[in-house]
This record gives C-alpha cells, structure tokens and sequence, in this order.
C-alpha cells in the first residue's frame, strides 16, 4: 500500500518530518548515535515518561522516541500502552508525514527468520493477545492495520518482509502460537499494531522495521536469547534505518 | 489509600469535575439516560473515535467518555490501548479532579462473584497478560497501579473490593487463570489496568467499578454469558454509580 500524499513528489508541501518510535533505550541508542541527533524538550507532555531527539538527515527531520522509563522498576516502558499513548503525543506534537515503528522482535524458524534479519511490516500489523469471541469483534481485536510502504523500499534497504503480530507478553503460550500462525506472522513484537492502530486511526502513514533476537519456535528460552541478542540486533536494526531513510529522503523516490 | 488533594474539603479550589470512562456504549447508556447528561463536543480530538457527555450531579461536573466504535467493523473499541488514549485525552482537555473506569466484567465464583455484584478496585490495578520474565520487567508488567479510594465509600455504596485484573482478551487460557490467581483477581476486565497507569502517571486519582456479567471459572462459555447479562450488569453498575456520585458529592465525605 503506497500513501500518495506522502510519496508525491510535484507536491511542495510534501511533510519531510519522519518520527522513530522506539520502546528501549537500547534500541534507539546507535542511531542517536550514529546520526548525531541531540535530545529535544520541546515535543514532550512534561507529564509524561517519553524521551525525544531530534536531527536533520538528507533533508528529513528527524524526531526519535523512547517510551522512558517505569519510576519504580527503572525498566524501559516496553508494551502496547505506553506506545499508543507516545504515538499519539508524538503526532499531535511533532505532525510528523510518516511514523516508523523500530525495534526489536522475536522470528520463527520454521519461516526462515535469523537472528540480525530485519522485517518490514507488510501487507499489516496484528494483535495475536486480543482474543474476543463475538463476530465483529474478533476481526477487531486482530485489527490488521495496514503497512503504508514507499514501492522498492524493501528490496533497497535488503529487507525481509511479512506481518508482524503483537502482545504484550515476551513469551508466547500454545494459544499465542496458534493466533500467531493464524496472523501470519514473520515477526512477534510487543507495539506495532498499537502504533500502527493510533496511525490508522489518525491517517499518518505508518511502516514498522523489527530486527531479530530470538526465534518463538527455537530452542532458547525467550528472555535469555532476547538479552544476548539485543545488543547486536539493535546495531542491525541502525544499519537499515540508515537505508530507509536514505531511500526515503531521495526525490526519485517519490515519483 | 486516600488522596488528599482530592478529598480536602476545606481546600476551596477543590476540584469538583469528575471523568467516568466506559468502553462500550451498552455500559454508559443507562447512566446518561438517568442523569440527563447530553453529548459533548467540547472535549475530544475530532480525529479520534472517542465520545462525550456532560452534566452536572449534585454540584458534581460530570463527562462520561465511551471509546466509540471500530469504523470498519462497528463494534465498540474495547481493550487497553483506546482506553489508554481515551484517558490522557480525557484528563488532558476535561482536567478532573478523579477518574472512575466503569464497565463490566468477569467474576470468580471460588472468590464468592456472582452475576450483578459489583466490585470497587482495591488496592490496585494488574495485568494478567503482561508476561515478560525478566526481572524488573516481570513486576513492570503485572503494573499493580494504586485504586486511589474515599474512606467509607464501599460500605456507603455497598461494593465488594477486590484487585481488578486486566487483559486483551474476553477469554482465559490455563497461563492466563495462573496469573489471575496470583494477582488475587476478585474481577477481570479489558481496560482498568490500563486506565490507571495513565491516571497513576499523570497523577489523577482513579478508582474502577466493575458490574459481573459473566464467571470466569463457571460453566458457561464466557462471550454467551457476557451478552446475555451484559444489560442487567449495566442497569446495577448504574444504580452503584449513582451511589458513589451522591458519596463523593457530600461535604461530609471530604473530611
């Protein structure tokens, strides 16, 4: 699905401000790094845990946030709500012409997923926790937001593609496992589809790009491969985020 | 635990606006109808799907919020993550001086629930299906946000109390009783949890009132229970709501 609005190149008040939405510090750290963006008080509700950095690159301006941190624990604000919540301030704030989703994200196996492949959300994002037995209903609680993609992107930046499914919990019961082959899913994340539902829902063109650290179907147990693998998933993860928004800022590409 | 800003009565500026947050339409309608309380524009952010009353209850400013409906499938948006955003809009625009979450839930017959009981949260909000085994992670997820409760008013309004517990789905798996036994849930609803995390970051205080449709550890398939009581459940979680408004209204209750 291609957003013409943000695509058109003929149209001068094309919206050049691209938000990075990331729930761990960790994961957003080497590309504020890496781009050299500096932290931003000016977007933040000062109610509100999230953090901001803004920078220029080729042209885009560019706002990253972390969902901050939880006061009594001191652990990132990873999970559906906080996202929701730093997605809509984000866009209220910052009006940004497109939302990334970036982080990290368990794959599977038996689909040819690898730890340090990075996935592009696509066709849509989908809740595999949201179990609601009454027609109507059960299509909502999947939502299956749709991934608004630029054409060639994911063949520029040598990105593997395919739904990415979330909930809010790190590991995934028979019963996840079931929702999750029925989703389709490549990638098992705890905040696209949340993003991507308040995106949707505020028609911002939204894609999500998840690198792996641990396989749902593998033989590590969730919490310990995640941890070892965060680190270097998370420089993965940069590397492609750098192409992206190389193949993004790039006039021809908005033809 | 009580707040003071709250309830200090002879603090002028007390502030008398009061926020009640449902998810589904079916639960709000009786208690606008009773009170006479007429939509509201005032409040929302038209890009969102959220609705609005307001009238006053005994020198109380009242707005009701429903999450509204799922423009693609017409049902009502229930679970954490409208509700998370329905709540900072809410707090952001109305600024009340406390939140009640009211809506229906599942009850425990082994905890002595029956069908129309309705429980006041007390003393805090969890999440069952917030699995994440990492510690630190681990009591981040299960929230445990405070229920920020008048002195007296379960008795005044004749409430069971119990720990509300809050999940993504109408149903639960084994994994999932597990952790609403360990939460000590008395009632297990979709959306408390969440309410109370944006109240508990943004320093609102908050309580919920959960009316039984349904027994999560009954004989009947949950989504058959849950419609057939789901009117009954929101005629009596009314006429509680109204008990609680008269209780929080007096001057008696603010010493």
């Amino acid at each position: 699905m291609v957003d013409d609005e943000f695509v058109t190149p003929s149209n001068p008040s094309v919206n050049r401000r691209v938000a990075l939405m990331f729930a761990m510090e960790a994961e957003a750290a080497p590309l504020i790094a890496h781009l050299g963006l500096t932290p931003d008080k000016s977007i933040g509700d000062p109610r509100l845990p999230f953090r901001y950095f803004s920078g220029n690159f080729r042209g885009l301006d560019l706002l990253v946030s972390e969902n901050g941190k939880d006061p009594r624990y001191r652990v990132d604000n990873i999970g559906t709500e906080p996202a929701v919540l730093n997605t809509y301030v984000t866009i209220e704030r910052f009006r940004p012409g497109l939302v990334i989703n970036a982080g990290t994200a368990g794959g599977f196996i038996k689909h040819g997923g690898q730890i340090g492949d990075v996935y592009l959300g696509d066709p849509d994002y989908r809740f595999h926790d949201h179990r609601i037995q009454i027609p109507g209903f059960l299509e909502y609680g999947i939502g299956a937001y749709p991934s608004v993609v630029p054409a060639g992107l994911a063949i520029a930046a040598g990105l593997k593609t395919g739904v990415i499914s979330t909930g809010n919990a790190l590991d995934a019961t028979p019963r996840d496992l079931e929702m999750l082959e029925a989703n389709g899913a490549r990638a098992k994340d705890m905040e696209a589809a949340a993003i991507a539902w308040v995106c949707w829902t505020m028609k911002v063109p939204f894609f999500a790009l998840k690198s792996i650290t641990d396989r749902v179907d593998g033989p590590h147990a969730t919490p310990d491969e995640f941890l070892a693998n965060l680190s270097r998933a998370s420089q993965t993860l940069t590397e492609k985020l750098e192409a992206v928004l190389e193949f993004i800022s790039k006039p021809e590409t908005r033809d």
